[in-house]
C-alpha cells in the first residue's frame, strides 16, 4: 500500500510518499504559513501532496498534529500550533482538494504506530512509545489493539501524577509526569537554580542562563555535574515511577523512547533502566526493555503514514 | 451458553452453575480441605462439578482463583490459598476427571469479565474493575479488548506507586497504592496510630486494639473520628491518584470497585470521587464514572463463568 504521510508542524508541512514495505520512497516540505490564514494552509498541504504524488496513485493521506484530536471525525479540537483552530474541520476541507481516503492522528499515537509499522515495534503485540520534548506524548498497543479509549482520548501517560503535590504542569495539575520530566521542564528547573549553581557547567555549556536547554543538563549530568545531577536525578526518578506504573498496567514487551529528550542516548537511558526497576514488582522485571526510537527526524512522516495504513487496515467498527 | 463457575477459595469451594443469558442457576458449596493434600482438592472440585451439573449438559468449567496464573497452560504458578502449589498443573488434573473445557482465570481479571457479562459493565467497550480486600486485583477491557499484556501479567494495577517512598508492600516495593489503600493497610495504619488516639471512635466498634479492621475505620470515618479521618484521607487520596492514572492510561466508561473495601458504601465512594477529580485533567473530567460493584456475594461464581465464556469465544489466537 502507498501513502501519503504529512508532518503537519506549526513551521513546516513535512510530507512523504511512503510505501508500507518500503517505507519513504520520496519527500518534500514545504512551510505551513498559519499567519496566512486556513484556506492558505489548506491550499499548501493541497500543493504539498499533488506535488509529491504529481504521476503516482496512492491509497490515502494520514495526517499526524499535535494537540487534541477527534480521529473518528477528522477535527482539530485544538491544536497548539494552529491558536486559530477550534473544532477545525480539517479532513473535510482537504478531502474538498483531493479525493482519497484522508485520516488525521494525534502525532504522539501517530509516533506509536510508526513504530509498530517501521520502527523497534514491528511485528510486537504489547509496547508503550512515548515521545518526550516540550510535553510528554504517549501510545499504546495491547493485546495487539492500539488504545483509544472511550472518547478517543486514551492514553495521556504524560499526565499520570507522579509527584504529589509536585510541579506545576500545564494542564492544571501538579506533579504529572509531564511537569517532573519533560525537556522542557528540565530547562526549567535547571534555570531556577543556576543561581545557586554558579560554576556549573551547564552555563558554560548554554552559553548564558536564558540559553540553557535540556541537551546541555544532560551534558552536565555525564560529567557528574552537581546541579546537573540534581535536576537529572529528580527527573530520571520521576520517569521511571511513571514507566514503572506503565509496565504494571500493560505489561509491555518494549517502551520505546523518541522525542528531543531521547537524543540525550545512555545519558537517559542508563540511568532510566536502572531507576526504574525500583519500581516494578518482581514478577515484571526483566519482562520489558527500555529503548531509544531509531525512526529519528521522520518520525512525524512515517508516522502520520502508518495512521493512514492503520485506518486502512482497520475501519471504526462503530 | 451453560457453564460451571468456581470460586477457588483456601477454606470453601464455590460453585455455580451459570446461564450467559439468565446467569445463576444453582449453586452449591463444598470445604476445600487444602490440609487433606491436593489429590483430595481435585476430588472436592470433581464431586463439586458432578453434583452440580448431575443431569445437565454443560460446556466449561472456569475457575477463579487467586495468585499468579498461567492461562494459557491452565497452570497455577502460586496462590496464597494453596502454599504447596507451585506451577501447579490444575486444569489438566481437573480435566482427567471430567471431559469439558476447563479455564484457569486470576481472580481479579475474572472478577472484571464477571462485570462484563453480569454486572455494571456489561456492554461496555472500556472500563477498569478494581477488588479491594486484603490486596487490590484489577482487570481492564478497552477497545472491547480484555488486556492481558505480553506475558498475561496485566494488570497489577494494585502495584502502581503512588507515594515516593510510601509504606513498605508485600510485593518487596514500598508506596503501591495496595500498601497505602487496601483493606488490610488501612486497618493496619489505624493500629499503628491508635495509641496516639486513645478515645478514638474506632476502638469503641472494634473492641480491642487487635480487632480493627477497615469496616470499622470507615464507620468512624463517617462519624468524622480524627483517627479515621487520617487513616482515610490518607488512604483514599492515594487511590485517586492512582484511579487518576488509570482514567489516563485506559480513558475508560467507568471505574467498578468491588471487594470487602467497596461495602464502605458512600463513606468510600463520595470522597473518592471528589478526590479523583483533582488527578485528571481538564479533558477527562466527566468522561467516566467510578461505581460500587453490584455483583457481591456471587461476584466470584459469576467471574469464574464468565472467565469460561470468554474463553469459548476468543480462543487464544497464538
Amino acid at each position: 500500500m502507498l501513502v501519503v504521510g504529512i508532518d503537519l508542524g506549526g513551521t513546516e508541512i513535512k510530507a512523504g510518499l511512503v510505501d508500507e514495505k518500503k517505507g519513504i520512497i520520496k519527500k518534500i516540505s514545504r512551510p505551513t504559513e498559519v499567519e496566512m490564514g486556513n484556506a492558505q494552509v489548506i491550499a499548501n498541504i493541497t500543493k504539498t501532496v499533488k506535488e509529491l504524488a504529481e504521476k503516482t496513485e496512492f491509497s490515502a493521506i494520514g495526517i499526524g498534529s499535535p494537540g487534541s484530536i477527534d480521529r473518528k471525525n477528522g477535527i482539530v479540537r485544538f491544536s497548539p500550533n494552529f491558536p486559530n483552530w477550534r473544532n477545525f474541520e480539517l479532513v473535510r476541507l482537504i478531502k474538498e482538494n483531493i479525493e482519497v481516503d484522508v485520516f488525521l492522528e494525534n502525532d504522539a499515537n501517530a509516533f506509536a504506530l510508526g513504530e509498530w509499522y517501521f520502527g523497534k515495534a514491528k511485528g510486537l503485540h504489547d509496547f508503550i512509545a512515548l515521545t518526550i520534548g516540550t510535553g510528554i506524548g504517549s501510545g499504546v498497543v495491547c493485546n495487539n489493539t492500539f488504545l483509544t479509549g472511550k472518547d478517543g482520548l486514551a492514553p495521556e501517560l504524560g499526565h499520570v501524577v507522579v509527584v504529589p503535590n509536585g510541579p506545576q504542569c500545564g494542564c492544571g495539575n501538579r506533579g504529572c509526569v509531564e511537569a517532573t520530566s519533560s525537556a522542557k521542564y528540565i530547562a526549567l528547573e535547571a534555570k531556577n537554580l543556576i543561581d545557586r549553581y554558579p560554576d556549573s557547567l551547564v552555563l558554560k555549556l548554554a552559553g548564558k542562563k536564558e540559553k540553557i536547554e535540556s541537551k546541555h543538563v544532560f551534558q552536565a549530568y555525564e560529567k557528574n555535574d552537581p546541579l546537573a545531577s540534581v535536576v537529572c536525578n529528580f527527573a530520571i526518578d520521576a520517569l521511571a515511577r511513571a514507566i514503572g506504573g506503565y509496565v504494571h498496567a500493560f505489561n509491555p514487551e518494549k517502551i520505546i523512547i523518541g522525542g528531543g529528550l531521547s537524543r540525550a542516548g545512555d545519558a537517559l537511558f542508563v540511568p532510566l533502566r536502572e531507576m526504574t526497576k525500583k519500581y516494578v514488582m518482581s514478577s515484571f522485571v526483566d519482562t520489558y526493555t527500555i529503548e531509544q526510537s531509531s525512526l529519528v527526524e521522520d518520525a512525524g512522516i512515517l508516522g502520520a503514514a502508518s495512521a493512514a495504513f492503520y485506518a486502512e487496515e482497520n475501519p471504526f467498527s462503530s
